[in-house]
């Protein structure tokens, strides 16, 4: 045995995974190819567990509000563990309006806010633009919701990484092919470029590979069919050096329909995303970079005036229910787990992730938040 | 003496200067920083002889018909001695109109090209969309003009520094920082990462360097107040495996009174150019890059799906008349030449500039089109 847990994928699920196992006294080896092809890296951290995709769903709503309430402490000991700021911002989100239609949608995810116990506080024009004084002077009204978090998530993959080699993890650059209880086969680099094929064993195999636990071989059938790439492109702006800072709550807009979302940071980062797109490349289109600076730039103008340092695409881990997966891939199996398609909520379920995968290495129960998520609900 | 001639500035003039000079019998050599801060590399390569900005300057538009007709046998030496091909196409610049303003614009710039002899054939909306089939269906016509031709900037530059190399050009990486009639100094990188302060000598000295000539010490006051730089954003998009060339002329278009070119290549690039700022930075702005893509698109709708490859920006020099400066800087330093400020129309001119510098160094004089050009003209 070569480890008491592999875990395999180090975006953010999988390195939080196994920070904890290897905190929790397990000794963890983490197998992930090394490349930028991360959602992790190319989203834009915005957490916040009410948005219009989880109107409706119960029981997703209920596993984004266990998230958002674990989420700081988790944090806390991250930042304490690693020694690397986060980028952690508790300012809340401003969610505004345009037309008399998306004011009333605003005022459905004000009330049903409410109604779940979090914070939603109806603002007037004049009150949104007191807020973000460089809004547009179109703006119609708003919603803060002062719950809504958001953290700089290259940053927090940063602070994952740093914690759990702090932990002991070990760390094996390679590209998974294969799994099953108690082995994964991975393609690694060998001398001269080339690649060899190795294989690692352990007790229990963790596989947290996003969108590409589909592809895994060893994955039963009805899991791999149930993840699918969701492209997103996602736009990272920076202000010129004489320029303040233009925009301080993350700010959330509907423009002619389209959702778009603005995240700031404090070092002047200023991400806008993201689109989504049905898509397994990761271009980025003249189509996808022009939309997301027209909607961003209506809603707030000055936008124009920003430096655009970077356009990136990732391929999120969508599922065929938008919930994530998470459990033993059989009764049978108990050595073999999957943490996978955390779809658009990757940042945010990472902590409640780790806390889940750490309950089943000790034989206990995750919180009741997962249940609905188990492997077993996929036919 | 370290050379016959010392060359300032290695983008398409200086370079062009310097392999000229070397083919003539001269020992050159050529000092450049090695950056790629040069607005030969930003530039799209379109060559045209005549655009709005020189419609009512005769002496400019003198000029670029001497250098339009002057490229294609100085290209094809060009791509003999380094054995690099420039990408030159011949298939001419497609104008397009999308209201009765525009096509009015149009109709003066066919009669304008007919006046001095250039071909421009005006098109019909169904004629200019047979020639562009992905043109967008709002086009209300159009004019095409044959004689214009495009080059690909990137690889004429690199084919001027192979020609050069070949014709035996010395290169030193420095910054200059003064000249005088046979004397250079110049910052060179060092051990360690510093820079140490250098001189070259020679009996003549050429100033080639775009808008930067500006800040060089000994170049008298009136040529240095002359220039300036002028921002351009530009973009390179690419197509996506799947996706046939959707252009095959270089296409002009005037869109809400804003002028967009987009030039393709035969490698699948098109480049999308330009805006043009009073500005003194490289800064790549969010409000730029939505312009040229808004534009871009509504001129050629399909552009949304091609890849954003590249924004860059460069700094154009910009002059006080629109106009070059080529000569010695005054008539008692014929060893101090000046050849600078070719504004937008630098990779169409080096060819002219070259044998104009070439004509002085062996005691000629330049073609009669560079005569309204003397730097005697500033004062």
């Amino acid at each position: 045995m070569d480890a008491d847990v592999i875990v395999v994928g180090g975006g953010v699920i999988g390195t939080a995974i196994a920070w904890r196992a290897a905190v929790a006294g397990h000794q963890v080896t983490l197998i992930d190819p090394d490349t930028d092809d991360k959602a992790s890296l190319v989203a834009a951290g915005m957490l916040g567990p009410v948005s219009e995709s989880v109107f409706g769903e119960q029981d997703l709503l209920a596993l984004n509000l266990h998230a958002i309430e674990r989420f700081p402490a988790f944090n806390a000991e991250l930042e304490a563990a690693s020694g690397q700021p986060t980028g952690l911002r508790t300012e809340g989100t401003l969610a505004v309006a345009y037309d008399s239609g998306d004011l009333a949608a605003l005022d459905r995810l004000t009330e049903f806010r409410h109604s779940i116990g979090l914070k939603a506080e109806r603002l007037d024009p004049r009150a949104c633009r007191r807020l973000e004084p460089f809004l547009a002077p179109s703006t119609r009204g708003g919603v803060l919701a002062t719950g809504d978090l958001s953290v700089d998530n290259r940053r927090y993959l940063a602070a994952l990484r740093a914690a759990a080699d702090a932990a002991g993890v070990r760390t094996v650059v390679g590209y998974v092919t294969g799994v099953a209880a108690g082995l994964v086969r991975f393609r690694a680099p060998a001398d001269a470029g080339a690649e060899e094929t190795a294989e690692l064993s352990a007790p229990t195999v963790v596989v947290a590979a996003g969108w590409g636990t589909g592809r895994i071989e060893g994955v039963p059938d009805q899991i791999r069919k149930a993840i699918r790439p969701v492209k997103g492109q996602i736009l990272r702006l920076r202000h010129p050096g004489n320029l303040p800072h233009i925009i301080s709550h993350t700010i959330r807009a509907i423009v002619q329909g389209r959702d778009i979302y603005l995240v700031p940071r404090a070092d002047g980062e200023l991400v806008v995303g993201a689109t989504q797109e049905e898509r397994d490349d990761r271009d980025i289109t003249a189509g996808a970079v022009h939309d997301l600076l027209r909607d961003a730039m209506t809603a707030v103008p000055a936008i124009s005036e920003l430096i655009l340092a970077e356009a990136s695409a990732g391929r999120r881990p969508g599922t065929s229910d938008n919930g994530p997966i998470l459990g033993p891939v059989t009764p049978a199996s108990p050595q073999l787990i999957v943490a996978a398609g955390h779809f658009r909520n990757g940042v945010l379920l990472s902590a409640v992730t780790a806390d889940a995968v750490a309950a089943l290495l000790a034989d206990d129960q995750p919180h009741q938040a997962w249940t609905p998520f188990n492997p077993g609900r996929l036919t």
